[in-house]
């Protein structure tokens, strides 16, 4: 496994400027979205810019939840720049719109469909060298600093699919708690649960000696290399912050132990899965996404309709793990164990049925909506939500239980309401 | 922080000729030493390169604890060879030699004190791109596969000192377990003190955010950057591996899940403190084994005296965390709580007495040499051991508690005699 160089610490940022002229930087471009454009997170940058006299150019048009369309957009504009490094300053969506950015505009003879994921695109291996990027997170969810994902919403196919290669991994992750203060309570919340789910889904995952097709070539591994014994401890140690401070973090944006905390565990819950993979909740969640029909969330100041990531994932955990569960119910059992539920007198097959009420308990104490349905989904609406899971293959291959199209349908379906 | 590539599993070293095809290697120096040479580990190497029609040539002349002469031995091999990438199999010897050879190989024109660490030799920062280094350790302690670091026997100073550059951490360490099969009880029992030791000395360090001088420029920052969350989560699980697995390792050749999980440990470890650093064990290490007089321990087919590494850092580690402990002293105890002691009444005053305590019974359990009096050493030796202590303050200044001249001699002095 890989893992990327992280920098952690309160003001970190501000050495941002210096970085760049290690790095030899002449023409950077600066990636953000228009919310955060004015935010304290891009003044920071932009002051150590300007402190090292660091040329650059802005992108602030960023996507939440980006498409293949803005994806190109920000594509062309790195083309046009010419850069030779790249500093995203955002959530998942400003990461992973930069890595694209990089990757296209370093390999600019490729159509946009020779890197995306098979079977919706080629799923080429990248073989171009890319320029130096830097990520320096704003949300504590995606963990996307750390890995070499970058997903986008397919229009056409009304599907979520992505990039995924080692080679777009940033070169550095700063990892500035200061950052996260600027959030709002859903947008902790909801980057909360992607953290949560990466631990989980991660720690649950069809073991590395399991996977198969097994290449004979170590290139051609694929960047999820299923649960392993060092996925696993950042896996554990990322549940265990998040059982200890998302709680925290959402009902007090004053509170810098637990959002520097829950800002760490993103990029450690993001090492784990960033190698091991994740499976079932991810790959559900993407439909979720792309289905989207009028849904809009609190707190997040955006003209269309979205489910937030995280949310989209952590609304089928309870039916995904109580599915997942009979393999390996000694890990759902101490997964349910480190969220709080007292496991003294289980039996290891109810594994499944109590992390899955853990899960409950935990979201709606959290006050998440009750279900699919409270964010706009009917039965109707369930065999389109599995054909859209269906080409997710890269993730739900790695559920531990392999599952049929009606497992599929009876998980969307036991997710329509949670409590 | 920044981590190797790794890649664990049973047999993986067979993928290895066809790791140095994919990084299109004509001419790959395989770095060995003299008792390696004939057994497994070596052996799979030269299978997978014969399969894959790897051009290369070996090397086996590396000297089990390093002096400035063997590693000028192994350059000048390097030197003629014009390699385009290295291949080291065996403990810390083998690869720290092999990453020395890598360095001044590929930068030819400068002289041996230009890397070397200050105050001995001028600690320049490596700015010259090095090739491709895959290291595969056969011991399970030094967790060189995972550093920038190279150690080594200082002849005419009498003094251990080295390299520290992140540019020479190899860009692949291959964890096959396998390889520890072949290993003699007491290079497991030492190796694995050093993991031991790693673990509880990067955990103890001085906080990262304590470290001073703090350099302005990111690029400045050493190797060790002090204790800090990334470090801990390895330290700790690293030491959770030695108390479940260390013993078993060392009784029983055929426990494969022990010296698997040995195997891990050591590059966990080294993961940590190659981050964090080391401290006062190490920092005293150094000239316990520089000084050796007679000592020639089992197991070991050399032709000189020497103390082994593992060993050197182990004698003093009761002394040293009863000295330590009245800073933090509640890691102090949560280490001897991991190692079995049981702290449900204990004082935190007590922490370094209670630490150092189930530290002696740990060694004593395993046949240690009772102290530094039982390899040779005595009350006369202490002044020329704090003199070869004093150069080695890129470590002893990691020390959480900072120490004078008159500390050093009475820690010597109290680890003269251990039970």
């Amino acid at each position: 496994m890989a893992i990327s160089n992280i920098r952690y610490g309160e003001g970190v940022t501000k050495e941002i400027g210096m970085d760049l002229q290690n790095l030899g930087a002449r023409r950077v471009c600066l990636m953000t979205d228009q919310n955060l454009s004015q935010l304290p997170p891009v003044n920071a940058v932009l002051n150590s810019l300007a402190k090292y006299g660091i040329n650059f150019q802005m992108y602030d048009n960023v996507r939440v939840e980006p498409t293949d369309q803005s994806f190109l957009d920000a594509i062309t504009f790195a083309k046009k720049g010419e850069f030779d490094a790249y500093v995203a300053v955002g959530g998942g969506s400003v990461i992973d719109t930069c890595k694209a950015a990089n990757l296209y505009a370093s390999s600019p003879t490729s159509d946009f469909l020779d890197y995306v994921n098979a079977p919706i695109g080629k799923g080429k291996p990248v073989t171009v060298p890319l320029k130096p990027l830097i990520a320096v997170p704003t949300t504590a969810g995606t963990g996307s600093e750390t890995t070499g994902v970058a997903i986008f919403d397919f229009k056409e196919l009304k599907v979520k699919t992505g990039i995924a290669s080692r080679a777009i991994k940033p070169t550095l992750g700063i990892i500035d708690p200061l950052h996260t203060l600027s959030m709002p309570e859903r947008i902790v919340a909801n980057s909360g649960f992607d953290v949560l789910c990466h631990a989980l889904e991660s720690y649950t995952a069809l073991p590395y000696n399991m996977r198969s097709p097994c290449p004979s070539n170590p290139i051609n591994r694929p960047a999820y290399q299923g649960s392993n014994p060092i996925s696993d401890v950042w896996a554990l140690h990322a549940l265990r912050i998040v059982a200890k401070y998302l709680k925290r973090a959402i009902r007090n944006p004053e509170d810098r132990e637990a959002r520097a905390n829950m800002h760490l565990a993103s990029a450690f819950a993001g090492i784990g899965f960033g190698n091991a993979g994740v499976h079932l909740c991810h790959g559900m969640s993407y439909p979720i996404s792309g289905l989207v029909k009028t849904y809009k969330p609190k707190d997040y100041n955006v003209d269309h309709s979205l489910v937030p990531h995280g949310l989209s994932v952590v609304l089928t955990s309870p039916a995904v793990f109580a599915f997942t569960a009979q393999i390996h119910p000694e890990r759902h059992l101490e997964a349910a164990e480190i969220l709080g539920a007292d496991i003294r007198t289980a039996r290891i097959k109810d594994a499944g049925f109590i992390l899955a009420d853990t899960l409950r308990k935990f979201l709606f104490d959290l006050n998440v909506d009750d279900g699919l349905a409270a964010i706009g989904y009917s039965k109707a609406d369930i065999p389109a939500l599995v054909k859209g899971t269906l080409p997710q293959e890269r993730v739900t291959k790695l559920s531990p239980r392999p599952q049929t199209e009606d497992d599929l349908s009876a998980l969307f379906e036991a997710s329509m309401k949670l409590y």
